[in-house]
């Protein structure tokens, strides 16, 4: 079950290829009142949400409601953010070391997650163009990563409290101007340009339970395999993430958690390989839905 | 003139120490619809500003809907963020100097704006409380530093066209957690704890003007001179830090730039005065009105 949103905003559930309108379904099976669209069904209660499933769930099963899913039906599952994406830096550990050298930073692992953030205009949906930003940057990467939506706001989670608090998960892209990046010092400006953040196409919920650390994440360019690597090679799990991010922050109902990149980011390569006008990336993970992005021609 | 919000989030205006409500300035006056709250006139236009202008000048000179300035009165400007606090780091020569041993960086001058950012619950306002965490961090620090508050959206905005973007300017404090700061190599989680960034008490309109070079900017902690700096002192002045926020990057209506700390922070000392429970901050910025917070006791 994935929870997707059509391009004129409304929910959807995807179930085995198909897309199940909600509001119609609704109507159909005269059942509970849906959420208009996915921030309702993130702010919704548990018993709302399991209301929601079985909705989708039987609509599915009665031929109601839905057609075949494609990818250009559907927009980012979230149609704005209202915070920034949060964001891990190096953790897997051959990206931390693929880019070490080309960043002028250190080799070494960190001993403590780096975080940053993404502007809320980055966010973009599948199939829509990353644009070039041309005179703004020339080396434009890719970076594919499991990112997290938070379904229940918290501060100081406690690691076995963690995946109470996550909604569920989805395809990320953290597009990065790599001259910016290295320029700035600090991360934001080569990594806030605006589109420069496509998610989607679906939030799968995750129920409460962790993901599988068997759940493997890949990521193309033009069809050719860049990045393979399973949640297992994380540095830092997924319960330490979200411990360190909630830290004395609050997390909110909403807020997307880039989880970081395994290697193959087209900075690691010699020579580098940056993303050129018009090539396509699709970044892939295990029981969701993939995403793909090109970048604009002009 | 200066915008403020009272506790109960209306807008208000201050000249010359008394507070005029501009709901009941209106009424009094049969003037024009007033804004309800600040984010309404910062996306009212030009007109309906100068005539809020007008008004509170009016019920001033009338002595109308009007009462003592205390800043006990008012919140923070913007009761909420919809964005997080775009800021600079290192944008005064000697304070670059002064943090580089302590933070392991280099000494050396950035040639590239440093851009960073706050989250949005980081936001607390006049004589708030700024929260100990005492659980995160041991290593709290005052950044007394001005804020610009855009007025009008845009990308790519050039220098010559900077000011016309900015509605006007505030005290803001960067409250910095250094150990964090360290810890986790990119600033994010030393800088965005909550109640991290008081901010106001007034928005004061700049009008399109820039800003005098004289301007000054204290910082007192518990009366003490610490920081004390002009515009002047900036390494990259306004409308340059504009210009390099925008490159790529829409600014939208409401963000809030701080841009950047003068020498003086409790990490430039030696041995480091970092800021006990109780201490006094006040940032003071000529043609503003001042900030003060202090530090929670537990």
């Amino acid at each position: 079950m994935h929870y997707v949103t059509t391009k004129d905003g409304r929910l959807a559930a995807v179930i085995n290829n198909r897309l199940i309108d909600i509001g119609a379904a609704s109507i159909a099976l005269g059942g509970a009142a849906p959420c208009k669209d996915m921030w309702a069904l993130l702010e919704s209660s548990q018993k709302v949400q399991q209301e929601l499933d079985t909705l989708a769930q039987k609509a599915y099963e009665q031929q109601l409601a839905s057609v075949v899913y494609e990818p250009q039906l559907v927009g980012s599952p979230l149609t704005y953010l209202r915070r920034n994406v949060l964001c891990i830096g190096k953790n897997y550990v051959d990206h931390a070391v693929e880019i070490a050298d080309k960043m002028g930073i250190s080799a070494d692992l960190p001993k403590y997650p780096i975080v940053f953030s993404k502007a809320t205009k980055t966010l973009i949906g599948p199939l829509e163009l990353i644009p070039l930003h041309a005179g703004v940057t020339r080396k434009i990467d890719y970076e594919g990563e499991l990112a997290l939506v938070i379904g229940k706001a918290g501060i100081n989670i406690s690691k076995s409290e963690a995946w109470r608090h996550i909604f569920g998960f989805s395809c990320y892209n953290d597009v990065s101007a790599r001259d910016l990046q290295k320029r700035h010092g600090q991360w934001h400006m080569g990594k806030c340009l605006d589109g420069f953040g496509p998610m989607g196409p679906a939030i799968t919920p995750t129920y409460g339970q962790p993901l599988s650390d068997d759940l493997r994440l890949t990521c193309k360019v033009n069809g050719e395999l860049r990045q393979d690597a399973t949640v297992a090679q994380m540095i830092f799990d997924i319960p330490t993430l979200i411990a360190t991010l909630s830290a004395g922050i609050t997390l909110e109902v909403g807020d997307v958690i880039a989880t970081g990149t395994p290697a193959g980011v087209g900075m690691g390569f010699d020579p580098m390989r940056f993303l050129a006008p018009g090539d396509e990336v699709e970044v892939a993970i295990d029981g969701t839905l993939p995403l793909t992005n090109s970048l604009a021609l002009t």
